[in-house]
C-alpha cells in the first residue's frame, strides 16, 4: 500500500463532516477516569447535540455547576484502504434548559436507544479540529 | 423501526470483537482536557497495543513515571439499522521499553500513517466493558 499522510482540514470542512454523519463518541471524566461512549447527534448553530441518560454520569457530570469540557469524536475511516477522515471537538457540554429547546431537539434527535428519563445536552465549541487520511502526493507526478 | 436495547456483554465477548477489528480511539487527557484519536492496534495476550509518536501528547502522559490511565474504544454500529456493538477497555498505558518487544510489536502493527519517530505503547486492561444494541424481543414473540 502506497504511504498515507494526515492533511489538517479547516473548521468549516470539519464541521460539515461531523454534520454528515449521526454517530459520534462523547468524552467525558468519569470519578477522574477518562470515559467514553458512542450517541448519535446532530448539529445546531454550530453546536453539537446530543441527549443522555439523566442520572447517568455524563448527565451528572454537566449539569455540575457551569457545564463540564468534553470532547466529541467522528470519523470515518477505511479499515482496508486507509482513508478517510476523523474530526474533533472540544468544549463546553451544558444541559439544555429551556423547555421549548428541549422540546425542539426531542423532535430533532430520536435517540436510538429507549432512554426512560433522559436530558439534552449541547456541547458549545472552542476547539475544532479534523483531518483527513489521505493517500501522498507521488513527488513528480500529478 | 423497532425499538434497539443495550445488552451488556461478558468481558471475553468484548475481547473477541476489540481483536476482530483493526481501528479504535484512544481517550486521554491533554492539559488537563479530554482527548480522543483514532489510531489502529493489535490485541496481544489480553492487552491492547497501539503506536504513537513520540514527544506526541499521548506519548508524553504515558511516559510520565506509571504510566497513565486510558480509555480505549472500538465500536461498529449500523447507522441506518441502528445495530451494532461497542467496547471500552479502561487500564493503564505504558511504553513499551524492551527492544525486543518493540521489534516484535512493529512488525505485528503497522501505523496507517507515516511517523518518523514513534513508540510503542501497551495498554493493560482492568475494566472492559461492551455494549450490543439490538432490536427489543417483543413480548409473547420467539
Amino acid at each position: 500500500m502506497s504511504r498515507r499522510v494526515l492533511e489538517q482540514m479547516d473548521v468549516a470542512d470539519c464541521l460539515e463532516l461531523l454534520g454528515g454523519v449521526s454517530l459520534g463518541r462523547v468524552v467525558y471524566t468519569e470519578k477522574a477516569l477518562p470515559a467514553i461512549r458512542p450517541v448519535n447527534h446532530v448539529l445546531d448553530d454550530g453546536a453539537v447535540i446530543i441527549r443522555s441518560h439523566l442520572g447517568g454520569a455524563l448527565a451528572t457530570a454537566v449539569g455540575s455547576g457551569r457545564g463540564t469540557v468534553v470532547a466529541y469524536e467522528a470519523d470515518a475511516i477505511d479499515p482496508i484502504e486507509h482513508v478517510g477522515w476523523s474530526v474533533v471537538v472540544t468544549g463546553v457540554a451544558h444541559l439544555v434548559a429551556d423547555s421549548r429547546e428541549v422540546a425542539r431537539y426531542e423532535r430533532l434527535l430520536r435517540p436510538w436507544v429507549e432512554i426512560a428519563m433522559d436530558c439534552v445536552i449541547r456541547i458549545e465549541p472552542r476547539l475544532v479540529t479534523g483531518y483527513r487520511l489521505v493517500e501522498a502526493a507521488e513527488v513528480g507526478t500529478g
